[in-house]
């Protein structure tokens, strides 16, 4: 099939490749002319406007929107739904709010128009690995666009058949779902994240929690001095933890086991907060995955307010004067 | 009545004071001998060691032990439980950890020694409101020492009497307690405590979304600038948070609204972490408790070592380099 | 002044009464004409309609709307807007999103009408105590309905007065303090009800801990039977954590001390969850807060799925089965 | 190597099976002679007491504990000390709290004994995938036991090598480690633990978030009908949180999306609460891993005493009268 591709960023970029690995073909725009340049000396078309990118496609027309941010997403759809016609489809493969999709589905219906919302993992792996894709939408058009997801998906692999899915759909198997209509791809592609962070942050403390046990504030007798990239790499075969983000833990801590070039500091994206929006609105307990957002709250900042307001209670009812230099890092 | 007291400092010093008040006599005893001699100008009696103390003291002797940390307390009633003499009676009115009540009482009981545990709230205050106390031992030794008990509590103030307490125990509503056999007393008081950085917490976060509502991060259209003394001094009154700690909150924001002053490291001392370890062997879930708890060891760090190991992970499958510098603080 | 109320339940009906009592007048309405005849026998003028109503009042009409849900109260306010005169004054007392009196005080505003947004607390002690007003909206307006605030505010009482406040607003003192523009009041309010959610689930667990001291799960010598209402009557007094919300406590124990009349199943209302909303907008680590707010959450289910899921795993990999049948409660 | 192994349960009997699987030889003892009798069929020598066990190995002596709970396993080995000579060795490869290994590997030491703590993950799985090592005690005897610990441990297998560990210990790479002195090998089997609850819990919350996402109470143009089973499928291939736990889960959704012969109520083991103990011994915040201890404890009871105070509260100050029904469990 034919795919318009606007976004040539990571993602982007290597999503045209991995389609064209499987004889798919693409008209591709960036922003920065380079890119388009250099996914052309691949062997995409380029094109050096969204119209140019438009003219360049056959009816009907895809056109997959891989933009890292919100707004100009949503910008860019914008222009796009102005440019298309009648049976064109645009995909948003993005980090896009579940709410928006439904929204722009409904405005881009009226206007002739089809949505599809891609929850696109994989990262910089995803060339290599393929792309783990969750997709929201018309079923129609889903299925037109099969072979585009079936390429792009990790297909089986080598991975044991999970028991007991012989009468549900095929498709999971290959690593990609149509998970609903309009939003229903990125609200699964939010909850993984919002999992993703829940996930990271387990391992992070328990490995906090041995980094720690050499601390000379324990009892000399209960100290141990763990070697954390060992215990990394040897819960990766036969435990009940194995895990990619183990993996992946195993080989920065292969590199540097205390992690001495990283600062501490930690962003968040917006899934992480919208999978606690979810929550509270279905009134579901997610401690977890709450705790794990706020943790990276708290690592950007030196002190918060709250912790000011804490040490002022206490001089007010003990008298008590807080240190005014924090510790330094753990042991 | 007459009391040996063992330790001046700002507890121990006040409650010689106010059992003096009320026409109780003390013998007392600090390795600061300018402590004891303070004391004796005020009309307590000096001693110069534990030995001298004791033989000051008139059997059935009460000895209230006052020291600020567990192991000089546990030396200290060791070598008195030496001095004393059967059927006297030391008292513990430190922070120690009830299991070690237990024990101890056992000990004592042993030698012909009666122990008695005592919970102690107040601080800096307790001169002037009154002591809470939460106490624990056997009944025949803590009615003995009621008169004691009595002048430390705060008694019933002008405070709304409970309705439906007809028929329990008034000495709850002088502001004291026989909680039960020995560690009930520390118990209480450890619980009460483990409220507190509950309580206290809850009023940080407070306070901490209220002040951010300023901050840049949010729309234009959706920031305040509150005046977070107005605030704290507002809900003293008629609201439902109404509390102690809210005044003294209110005090310290009246001071500083910014609490420029304070830098945010926060300390905790062994009740907090004993009543979640209270928890866990009950299989009772804690979790504001603990996250009081937890906030305070976070406030002590520069950062953790779990927070580089997120940075870690997020390069690793998504490429993502994390800012090396923390944020300033919130607004 | 004049002032004309739309809802006269628990909360509308009380704030007329104190108004009146204080000399204002009052044009009241409800949909149950009962209430309303129940307040004209009481001094109010009652009213048939909110056409009725605002026909009653004297231009520059002021109408305080207290109505139980948000979308009644949206309702109310549009239709109120189309019945009222330039100049007019709406006050929205009731449970309101701020971000709503944001929007909808520029509604108003392009029609020529003030809104004014006002967080109260006091329930069903309001009049009685005084309500605690959070008062947002125009400074001219605030001052012009200034006497009506400070009759329903609470007044300084028998407090301590903070010290510092020399130079600072004198209302917050009253009981009621304008926070700023529109949606400001609500907001404060907001917060007020989130630290409330913190502060009585650290009572909570504080005092299930102490509970189930007695649990036989534990150690015979290492059980406590504690009187949890005499301990919460005990530190009314003198301790750290005194607070209106201990009284309550204390009441509810002293009357039934096991609390057998109360299911567990607890409600929760839309300012707990806009409170975390606001922390994760703003990036602040709220944990108490939303431990707190999910402690109810899941006190509505018998089972979550999640647990479900765990169980699963659990026979997944260590061929557990787990008990079918649910532990009684606690000791 | 020859082996005495005692307690020839689900785990004893399996690593049995796969020491003898590579030549090794054992002799076993269980205090149901039917699990010797089987075991004894299948080429292990059978004993009838330990007494008879000791008799039957060869000096130096090796005996595995292998045994469930931690009070017949210090008694056994206190049974087997008196039994063994100078220069055998113990391992005890259970779930034991590590300060218990510290303790007595002195006590073991003192009689000429070694003793060695193995945490053993692998579960049901072990005899065929291998079992995880995680080795504690003198590194003269965990290197002559060599044999014995790497036949049990997985192997390399097929898993990809980790970059950047050339120069470290091979064995990590095999499936064993010796993590360090007595103790360090429950130590980290117990951090091992307490990551999984932390895993578990987070995939859990969100696959609740997922299905609730049919929830009534959400507006109906905001509702999802997930495929839950497909979901946990999709994200097995190509996604962030690939783990062994995620295939479990996947199983189990594919036999049953609902779960429904899962009652929700959640055991826990000693080391999730010990992970927690040295989390606070060392003053690190780990809120994931406790969230996800409470949550198990909270599924075993109907209502908590904490929730009905909540009741109590709400009714004391807003006239709050709960529901007296639970509702049904999410959509």
């Amino acid at each position: 099939m034919q795919v318009g591709m606007v976004g040539l960023g990571r993602m982007g970029g290597n999503i045209v490749r991995r389609l064209m690995q499987s004889g798919h073909t693409a008209v591709v725009y960036d922003h920065h002319p380079d890119a388009v340049t250099g996914l052309a000396g691949e062997g995409a078309t380029g094109s050096e406007s969204l119209e140019d990118l438009v003219a360049r496609l056959d009816a009907p027309r895809v056109v997959w929107v891989m933009l890292p941010a919100g707004d100009i997403t949503e910008a860019t759809i914008q222009q796009l739904a102005g440019l298309l016609e009648d049976g064109d489809t645009i995909i948003d493969g993005g980090n896009t709010f579940w709410q928006d999709d439904v929204r722009r589905a409904g405005e881009l219906r009226s206007r002739g128009l089809h949505y599809i919302d891609v929850g696109t993992s994989g990262g910089v792996w995803g060339l290599e690995r393929g792309y783990c894709l969750m997709i929201g939408g018309e079923t129609v058009i889903v299925e037109r666009l099969d072979p585009i997801f079936a390429a792009l998906a990790p297909g089986r692999g080598d991975l044991p058949v999970t028991p007991g899915r012989e009468g549900r759909d095929p498709r999971a198997e290959q690593g990609y779902i149509h998970a609903g209509p309009s939003g229903a791809g990125h609200f699964v592609k939010m909850i993984h994240n919002g999992i993703e962070y829940g996930l990271m942050q387990a391992y992070a403390e328990g490995f906090d929690i041995l980094r720690n046990a050499a601390s000379p504030i324990l009892p000399p007798e209960h100290r141990f001095n763990f070697d954390v990239a060992d215990v990394a790499e040897v819960w990766r075969r036969g435990s009940v933890i194995t895990s990619w983000l183990l993996d992946l833990t195993a080989t920065a801590l292969a590199e540097d086991e205390h992690l001495s070039t990283y600062s501490g500091y930690v962003e968040d994206s917006g899934e992480g907060r919208w999978t606690i929006q979810a929550a509270i609105d279905e009134a579901v307990p997610a401690e977890v995955l709450t705790a794990a957002l706020y943790a990276r709250f708290r690592s950007r900042q030196e002190h918060t307010f709250a912790e000011k307001m804490l040490s002022a209670m206490r001089k007010g009812f003990g008298g008590h004067v807080e240190a005014r230099k924090p510790e330094g890092e753990g042991a």
